[in-house]
């Protein structure tokens, strides 16, 4: 490595889910990948003061309970934004304000109007904004994408996507704030469906142009967390808060090149933990991933001898695999984490002048966000859907 | 076995893929199930004269090429209707009328309209009269139903049934019949989506109540069969012939008691020789299939103990599993033919008095046909669907 | 189909699960393949008089309970031996002292001695004699060989064969004769163990040179089948039987052309039903197969690009497939029972002329035979094995 | 966490692909566990002082280049040896001599010789010794630990173990030192297949009491590595150099508790990349398990009820699950790294006090190399085989 820079000087805004592995990925990439500068965490921000503790658990030398505060520090290179949806926006308009680069957590934003207030921000910002769909950076993914974008699928014709979880399944699993609207935006759909519209469009170069859902809420009610006091004393059936977010979301889909999507987000998919699958068919052969294997690829290819075809299950862990070389020999699979250091990687080259690296750019995110909303527009007039005529009403022996 | 009757004589009308299947199956079936009363094939019936010397193969003991003539017979008891849909109302109708049994391959007609003047007649008929979605009689699928039927996976919220095949991915494959709307009715959506439909509501003991749906025809012309004549002179583009009838077909569903429902049934996922689909979700478990492996059944409880839970590989080849115990030992599997040979079983026995074992009735095939004449419908607008409104247009860039 | 003879007519003797599926397979095979001439069953022959009634549901026009007198009969063609291995001999002695076609089930015989006497009767007989190593019908195994044969796979370095069943897994699963030296010869390792040495063999078309060995009994005693009578009145502990074979076969093998092979063989693997297993590494590429999922072949080419290498799961149902092209188009799996139909197939062939088709011939069984032997003779002495010297005894805290 | 201690002060020994893993789960460690203390990364120890570089680039302060100097410098608590095996006898006496905790890679030593040197030192030292069989921390391996520690397999029958790769598959892949004994030891036996050793008689808590064994070098000479000087001038074929070692082993193993072993190690495996896999069937059930998916068990248990029985595929990822809970939600997978981490994080509990943590201890890690040791014995002497006896010589159509 080669030091052409001072250190590039870090804050992470949240501490949740994503604050800690977002800190595990800024502490690994410079070790393993060369980034061609140092990479100095100065900050995490966490909402309580109690936060404390864990952050010097996780290694950070701060600890800060104000981002307002944070964003603005002159010793502050990146601002790494971990929140929930609600506070994206303004969180990274004032970082770029304030000249810093940003990485901002998927989904953008909660809505297309503030989404498009980041990508004005961004647009006329001189430093780096990326939003973080981390599933790019799986190897297995980048191998398919690069496999579509040589041609070696043919036409596509099929996009087939579920993003299937379980762990709302049980009715009285508790609330949280991922269930409220006010605060996460929208349920099953910008949480997980997000990452498979991102995906199929990536991976095909390739705009959804049309969209036809479906969102469904199974359980409309559930128990407060406990300890957790009530919505602002808004209170469901009895002691149950209201769900006020889809549960589950499926919508067929139209792409500008031709190919028919059909996909498909629940948490509500018993005994699927977190089945991100997606399989593309074209022309000349088929790629299918499910995240739930994430060191594989199958692949398809129609061009093999007759007699001999069959999709192949490729380990995505060979020194010609994107990103698979810098790490250990092949066989020797990735973790989930690993796709965040991967998103790190990219985010310092974009810093460091290779700009094509920092994708999604706000722009492309907030085309996801686009297609988020048709979804959800769709999914409000439930109408559109043609009825089955029956003789005598809802039996099938009419 | 007891003799209870004078042999059930039999005729098979079509001498195609499906005219093979019934007549093993019919051979096959009294060798391995109490039937109660022999089996008696008399006469197959194909178009051409040459069709004799197969039909002698096959073991016929009496090849006809007109059905008419055929299906009045008095030494027939059973007429097995395996023909193209275009004809299945009529022949069907002519063995009611003649007091014949009838099997019908499905679908069972190519409208709502015939499909409704065979429930009819079935209605007024004496004799038994049923639609032969033969997928209802593997071992897995039955297994699967057992399991739903007594609560075991709970209240259902998601159905997700893919029918992939991949013949068609090639633009060159040639053009046959049932790539023409006048005689195959539908394309891909009535020859392997009405499985889908016909599975998921029997699983489920529920009924699809709307869709929204899109077809596609990716390859609109093709090459003619080697000899074939055109189709009354109306070639496509130079040689080439017009493909009339839809590729593939995708549509998400709602069924009465809740379940969201995705479907998805296309000729041209490369690689997918025949893979039959379907995932059920309930709030207490879950089960998947795919007929590329007819043998096992997923299966998923919630209720295992924590940190043992998972899909359960089960070989449904067991004595408890059904049909399966009146072959082989657990370990060796059945194979394609013996959903056939069930679905004799199962007609004989309601020929014998078990009127429920005629399943699907007329009735119940004809409430498939009004779901994919809803399919239709709906495909035929897709304005209905939901535009991705981006700034600059198309481009995910804008 | 051209017929240049008169009808085969075929006894088939023993009326248990081998003699069933031979039956069917009979049945089945002149209806798929163009055998060159009429099968025309003529007698089912059983121990014990009552087996009548099925032999009457199995189709068979007659059932006698001596096969004395059936093997001699002028109006049979085929004698086709589906008893225990201790009257394979006699009985195969006799039919091709008679001048019979004979089908002989695995093993050969229950003896090297044996053996050598069928295969000397063999040699000097005019008619065909086959030894019935069904799976080498699997479509995936035949596939593999022909693989194999044309060095797709290189030098052959490691053969990885097991087949394992569970039936006997339960410490009070009864009692059989399977468990008594004195009429199944051995017990896993001659029952299912030679399938594995048979499988291996023909693969490669090589010959296994020496082996080390070990065979477990790992429940000595088994209650009685209901309703059974003790074995002479020599009861195990208390009332339970003594079980003189082996329960688990485990060997190390050499082959003639530097293969190493491993190979294990029990009824005791809890879980796996029927996993015939068998992988083979080679300079340029392997296969591997296991028979829970009889229509797949895994295939890895070391040629296939880097990156872009992997297993492939081949469905072997296509029509350049051996065998399957006869029966339904590609996707649509066989069974278990159509190994046998492939066994019948060969045979008849076979008897027309074409020699080739009619193997294992006595010779080449009589040589697993021989390979079984080895394995039984190294069991016996396992003074050869070498003892982990440990300092203070058994205890690995020594 | 509460700081009990000054920081824990770590020399890493070694600076090839082990040394880089355990680098990474030194720094890790810490961030997802309570150790207890704080971990201060010291040294890292190379051969070549061109090592600097890449020991900063993974973060270490300091370089060295003389183990020696390094393993008694008092400001150094932890030893990690991370070099090739015949320098670990040596290292490991200096420096539980010097009064250091010790962490040596396995295998323990090169031969039993000096493997009981190191027991001793490390049993009259006061310092923890451990070495470092790292599959052991496989989440998916201590679970299945667990489940036959606690009775949920019943009496233990069967162990099936497969270390399978293929990167000496090619001949002409280059000659490495861990392919000349002087160096290595031995070959795959002692790299891969005493993984394989540790694991089973771990797994069971039992000892492997005697072997019957076979080794195999399929390529006995291979081109030297670009650049690569001669080994001392003694070369093969023309420039080829000799191959000193085994490229594969496979042995049967009684254990004492009454299992029936069957143990494979190849590098020759073509297409498997690490396939490091286990079976093990017991009375009540089995658990399999591949790391090549190494974040799965296949668990069956026998009591499932009757026809809902099947190996179940496990997600072991859940927080019930051993060292899981640390990490990301259920179904988000670990990598091969992870592995190390915790193996640091039981070390460091070990040096806190937890001594059984310390596992497995040198003693138990040499009494793998007394099972090494009985497979070369065995080996050397191939006349134990016995041999399969032809008459006419090899074919099998004598």
């Amino acid at each position: 490595m080669t030091m052409q820079d001072a250190p590039l000087r870090i804050a992470v805004i949240g501490n949740g889910f994503m604050g800690r592995i977002h800190t595990q990925a800024w502490r690994t990439a410079p070790r393993f990948f060369d980034l061609g500068r140092e990479i100095e965490p100065i900050v995490l921000v966490g909402r309580r003061p109690e936060g404390a503790t864990a952050a010097r658990d996780l290694g950070w030398p701060e600890y800060a309970t104000d981002w307002r505060d944070v964003v603005t520090r002159p010793d502050i290179d990146v601002v790494d934004i971990c929140t929930p949806g609600d506070t994206h926006a303004e969180i990274a308009l004032a970082a770029l304000a304030a000249g810093k680069h940003v990485l901002c957590e998927k989904p953008l934003a909660n809505s297309v109007e503030e989404a498009d207030r980041m990508v004005a921000a961004a647009a006329s910002a001189s430093s780096v904004a990326m939003c973080g769909f981390s599933y790019r950076r799986t190897p297995a993914l980048a191998a398919a994408r690069a496999l579509i974008a040589e041609g070696a699928l043919g036409e596509i014709r099929h996009v087939r996507a579920q993003y299937l979880q379980d762990w709302l399944s049980d009715p009285d699993a508790p609330h949280t704030w991922r269930l409220d609207r006010e605060r996460a935006g929208s349920g099953t759909l910008g949480d997980i469906g997000a990452h498979s519209i991102d995906t199929a469009q990536w991976l095909l170069g390739d705009d959804i142009t049309a969209v036809s859902a479906v969102l469904r809420t199974f359980v409309s009610t559930r128990p407060p967390l406990a300890g957790q006091a009530g919505l602002g004393g808004v209170g469901g059936s009895g002691d149950r808060l209201p769900v006020t977010v889809d549960d589950a979301a499926a919508f067929t889909a139209t792409f500008a090149g031709g190919a028919l999507g059909v996909f498909e987000a629940t948490r509500m998919a018993t005994g699927r933990r977190n089945a991100n699958r997606i399989e593309i068919n074209g022309s000349l052969g088929s790629v299918a991933f499910d995240f739930e294997r994430m060191n594989e690829l199958e692949y398809y290819r129609a061009d093999d001898p007759s007699g001999a075809q069959g999709f192949r299950r490729i380990q995505v862990t060979e020194p010609e695999h994107p990103y698979a070389g810098a790490w250990w020999p092949a066989g020797h699979g990735l973790g989930y984490e690993h796709l965040f250091t991967h998103q790190i990687v990219d985010l310092v080259r974009a810093i460091g002048g290779d700009l094509d690296a920092a994708a999604p750019s706000f722009a492309e995110a907030a085309d996801v966000q686009r297609v988020l909303a048709a979804v959800a527009e769709s999914a409000a007039n439930e109408a559109v859907m043609t009825p089955v005529r029956r003789v005598g009403g809802e039996g099938s022996e009419s």
